[in-house]
């Protein structure tokens, strides 16, 4: 079944304007697929509605995909990695380093995110962006200039393939909950110390340090958290943009999305504040243990599939959500009906 | 590395005493093997405890299973099936064929749960307890007795296989969450209002007549419900008999288990009761929407690792969280430790 809403062409970002023009031109999802799996939903054997979120699940998996029958065969993990200058205010125990060597135990398979993509049936790709240049000390000036914010946002929209059935998307970047935290803050409003976690593992004064490194970010950009690009460019990242690019290409290439943590949720919250309905071909796969994810998932209306305590960015929570979108699609398209059971319906 | 603990030879359980003595002679954890665990954990390439209740799952895994690297190659769901006099109460939708029919269609593998086992990796063994044949109506005399009681507590630990790396418990049976609510309510008290839900679909009017069947069974049989085995007797049934026989097989023969909804839950609690650490080898896997699940948890002090809206039964639940389980085990065996990989460690 082809797609019933309009494809728009995939815009060249030249400027915050062009970029928030494509943030707002969004196809919704395709409501006679969503239709076609609930009328096959309602004649499987058992209770209506017995399977939960998993029926949830699956309509929405088809409704973004545009298929009555969804299918699971290519699921990418895009994990995008940078540097932030906001480090040289010792936000983290971890040195900068420490992303770049990351980086290449991603390439080598050591991590976590690869044994969890494997065990997800996904293809990993790590996108450094900007090879690892650190953004500014968002302390004392925008993070990116406008050149590199929009660079780095369609490095995510370009690394999103044309044919996909699932993106999980998530990150790595040492300093970088810093940068969600501020974002977050200069979306949703609120002090640092609402939104400033331990990050890394961060100690009890290393945490009100943060906050403090946080608040004083939102004074010296308290003129441009009007907007939400502008938001975005000033307080966020590089990584951060791109996961933002990347989530704008999976809306126009009708491909789902599955959010990692409070990285990746701060990253593409501005899409919410562009448009009513900017993040609903995304599900929000965990909630972080890290302060401020279920506080910034309740203003943006995301419920977390898993609440399981993780807090290590890399698209983990999102890749460990995937089996349970392929328990939902495997109910869906694999069981009997009440007809072919021979089992009779309720009374 | 071989179970440190002492393992009790398998009881023929004659009567209810020699039951209890067998619930109460219990191995604990290979708590060598979780030591090991530890040690390992921290040396893989993230943040201490980043991966949240993952690391939990891998130590329990290997505790019970008495291994310092534990294995998920034979993963087994076991489904157990049974009849309710208590139907003629009217307290279900669907007319008490169904569970036969259930039975067919699971093992034809039109089922919800056959598409879950195949998604986790494991195998599906159904077991229809006594036949099908129904227990007595509990509003009037004691659902089983007690030479019915011993045979499917016997029935569900001979169901455990001696090499087993983990166990799925589910069940089927058209009546059963009234048993199960009736069992809550006998173990820890509470009215039937309390404890009773909409089960497969009854509507406002039916949940409150439910409640009341389930006060009018908890009045006949109130001088049962000081022992937990005579009161899993006279509220329970032959499914959630053989699921506690199966929960105690499996603690002996050193195997984790994963527990399903509602049903489940309600039919080991007894053990709980007879044992302060009566389920430590048992993980709630999901929470279900019934009425009481959530309470009955809370008794029992069990955290799901799910709460995905299910009210299926069938092993639906345990067996959507095998694939976490893999996740874990292979980011303790899969991952590079900070010198593999060359990664600096944390300041």
């Amino acid at each position: 079944m082809p797609p019933l809403t309009p494809q728009p062409t995939p815009a060249l970002f030249t400027s915050l304007a062009s970029l928030q023009a494509a943030c707002q031109n969004l196809p919704g999802p395709n409501t006679a697929a969503q239709q076609a799996i609930a009328v096959r939903e309602a004649t499987l054997t058992k209770p209506a509605g017995s399977l939960g979120q998993l029926e949830q699940l699956t309509t929405w998996l088809g409704g973004w995909q545009g298929r009555a029958t969804p299918v699971l065969e290519q699921v990418l993990c895009l994990v995008f990695a940078g540097n932030h200058g906001v480090v040289a205010q010792g936000v983290s125990p971890w040195p900068p380093e420490v992303t770049a060597q990351m980086v290449h135990n991603f390439q080598s398979g050591g991590a976590a995110i690869n044994q969890l993509a494997r065990i997800a049936g996904a293809n990993l790709q790590v996108v450094p962006v900007a090879g690892l240049r650190p953004t500014a000390d968002l302390t004392t000036a925008p993070a990116l200039s406008e050149a590199d914010f929009l660079a780095a946002v369609q490095t995510g929209y370009h690394a999103v393939p044309e044919q996909c059935d699932l993106l999980c998307l998530g990150e790595m970047g040492i300093g970088n909950t810093t940068a969600a935290a501020a974002l977050a803050a200069g979306l949703f409003g609120g002090a640092g110390t609402l939104w400033a976690g331990r990050g890394t593992g961060l100690d009890d004064a290393g945490v009100q340090h943060k906050a403090h490194v946080i608040d004083t970010a939102l004074r010296t950009h308290a003129g441009a958290l009007t907007n939400p690009l502008e938001t975005a460019r000033t307080l966020g990242g590089f990584e951060l943009a791109a996961m933002l690019g990347a989530t704008l290409a999976a809306r126009h290439k009708h491909i789902p999305v599955l959010l990692d943590g409070y990285v990746c949720t701060a990253a593409v919250a501005p899409l919410a504040k562009l448009h009513p309905h900017g993040l609903a071909h995304t599900w929000l796969a965990h909630c972080s243990a890290e302060t401020g994810h279920a506080r910034l998932a309740k203003h943006l209306g995301l419920s977390p599939l898993l609440s399981l305590g993780l807090r290590l960015g890399e698209a983990s929570g999102a890749t460990l959500a995937v089996p349970l979108l392929r328990a939902a699609l495997a109910c869906h398209t694999g069981m009997a009906t009440f007809a072919q059971a021979a089992v009779t319906e309720r009374v």
